[in-house]
């Protein structure tokens, strides 16, 4: 059963109308459901990390529009609304896209069209899941890094989309996840996740990714993207590089799962992608302790780039785009959009796998 | 100037004769100097890991039997003491050992020859940082894993003395240090090691030393190791081998610096090395914190097996051993003991770069 991460809460009994979503900060220590009731509550839930992941954000500032329809009607306290939840998370491209899709849909449609964004993001994950799952042995080791299930796309997920769909498809994965440091999202966020879709998991160590390949005979890994350039260049959580090394150096297929939304047509290879550098307090601390001395340097990039060579396949609602890219990739960008279930339908029909 | 991580303290003032430690537990935090004044203190300082790393709680353990013989006479009561000082960390192989040598000097020699130990651990490491030297660049980035500095040896370190003893020779380094989850050593202690002894240093989440490399280009890596075989086979921290082979996708070489104590000229190759796992609670927390569900499944490896095959040179006490290994490990094996700066001495003249 898929975890529900950002759902639309009707009215009843003693709950008023709003936007429920799993409160993330407080795994994996608690399942946490809130409602949020008004437009500050989905800010806050936007700003505080409590709702993360870019189509999960997406989701849920699309809901929190219809909201505040209901709550503020149509007037200036309602623009002012929407552009508040627009700009509750400015790096967030998803954001601002969902935000303004719902309000172009027009003010009868807003709740409609943030549902429809709700069950595209499903049908996307789904047939990610569904084409990536024939890319997982029917029995064995698999391994991931950082959270790319339901808790970040408030959907099926996209590589731990493809780890649920083959488990629940009869194949016998055992996973093992990366805690990925600095803001241990494998630990926190995708054991649990695993646990709760019934798939045998292990948690690592970043530093044990290498030597869990040799010991426990890792036969896939499978990992998210940020971005994808046209040669397939894919910047991902910071560590994932290491792990694609480290799986090429095994000889063990290393895949990427994303969107198409992920990949940037423009972008010829991955020699243009900012590396954006984080706190170095998350770097210097972990939960409320401090494990380094206080003021030492810290390099801490959020991702870094997989050139195109280390990965087998690209899996997308589409398909799986193999090497190489530089033909495999703007094919991609042909394909009709993605928008319904219809669409996927079809998709599955012309057997893009 | 070098940190002084554990020495004998004679009575004076207020202070009673003991056993004088850094305790490392303090650290970052604090640079807490503590004597032990009792053999309950002694054994304690080891069992709780305030005195860490194999050669320093050999050192520390020879000191304090001398401290033991002062308390108790040459009776029953001294050698029950002994014996609990020798078995206060069974794993520590170094501790059984200087144990047994401070007590076959004999009781008139205890002190001397525990000095004796803590002079020759220093020797052994001052010509491990003079060999060592020479495979550090000029100027430019070097990255290490966990700590292999004084704090570990009592002395000057082995991976981290060499790069010190470059530092000092007058090479620009910058050392970028991967933090070494589930520990941190490299976190806690390298970083700390490093800016006393004012070498610039970077301190980066364990996933970040692929990007690391090839963003700040690093030019060489270095490392310690719990045991080598006799082909260069290398069981160091967990960590290490996904280090090493970062380094040879990127073509940088990879060193090794140890003690030659550390190779085990029985093993022929790390195939027959036994992987330690340790306490899954070490994955599942970071210092107070419960970071990940409390019941999932851990693979917690002590450390790993680098190949010899990715290792560019392991460094000795005797000079810079060289792959084929087979060839220049046995080579090693012939040498006299090093067991005083005159043999240092007489190593140097020989040449054994």
């Amino acid at each position: 059963m898929t975890l529900e991460v950002v759902w639309w809460s009707a009215a009843e009994a003693s709950q008023a109308t709003g936007v429920g979503y799993v409160d993330q900060r407080a795994l994996p220590h608690e399942l946490l459901r809130t409602v949020a009731t008004s437009v500050d509550a989905v800010v806050e839930a936007i700003a505080t990390l409590a709702v993360r992941g870019a189509p999960a954000i997406g989701v849920f500032g699309a809901y929190g529009v219809a909201l505040a329809a209901q709550l503020h009607g149509s007037g200036s306290a309602f623009d002012a609304a929407a552009q508040r939840i627009r700009a509750a998370r400015p790096t967030a491209v998803n954001l601002a896209w969902a935000v303004d899709r719902v309000l172009s849909a027009g003010a009868a449609s807003y709740l409609s069209e943030a549902t429809r964004i709700h069950e595209e993001q499903r049908a996307v994950d789904r047939a990610i899941g569904s084409h990536g799952c024939a890319l997982m042995p029917a029995s064995g080791a698999v391994l991931t890094h950082c959270n790319t299930g339901p808790l970040a796309t408030a959907g099926y997920g996209t590589a731990l989309g493809v780890i649920i769909a083959a488990h629940d498809a009869g194949k016998r994965l055992h996973v093992y996840v990366d805690e990925t440091r600095p803001l241990l999202q494998g630990a926190r966020l995708t054991t649990f996740e695993l646990e709760r879709a019934g798939v045998p998991a292990t948690l690592i160590a970043d530093g044990a990714a290498a030597a869990t390949m040799r010991e426990k005979k890792v036969a896939a890994v499978i990992v998210g993207a940020d971005r994808i350039a046209r040669n397939g260049d894919t910047a991902n959580k910071i560590g994932t590089y290491g792990v694609a090394i480290a799986a090429a150096h095994h000889g063990i297929p290393f895949y990427v799962a994303a969107p198409r939304s992920t990949i940037d047509f423009a972008m010829r290879d991955g020699s243009g992608i900012h590396i954006e550098e984080r706190s170095p307090d998350e770097v210097r601390r972990v939960g409320g302790s401090r494990t380094a001395p206080a003021g030492v340097p810290v390099y801490n990039p959020a991702f870094d780039v997989t050139p195109g060579r280390l990965i087998a396949g690209i899996v997308t609602e589409y398909g799986i785009a193999r090497p190489p890219y530089d033909e495999s990739i703007p094919d991609l960008q042909t394909y009709p959009s993605f928008g319904s279930l219809a669409a996927l339908a079809e998709s599955d029909a012309a057997g893009l796998r």
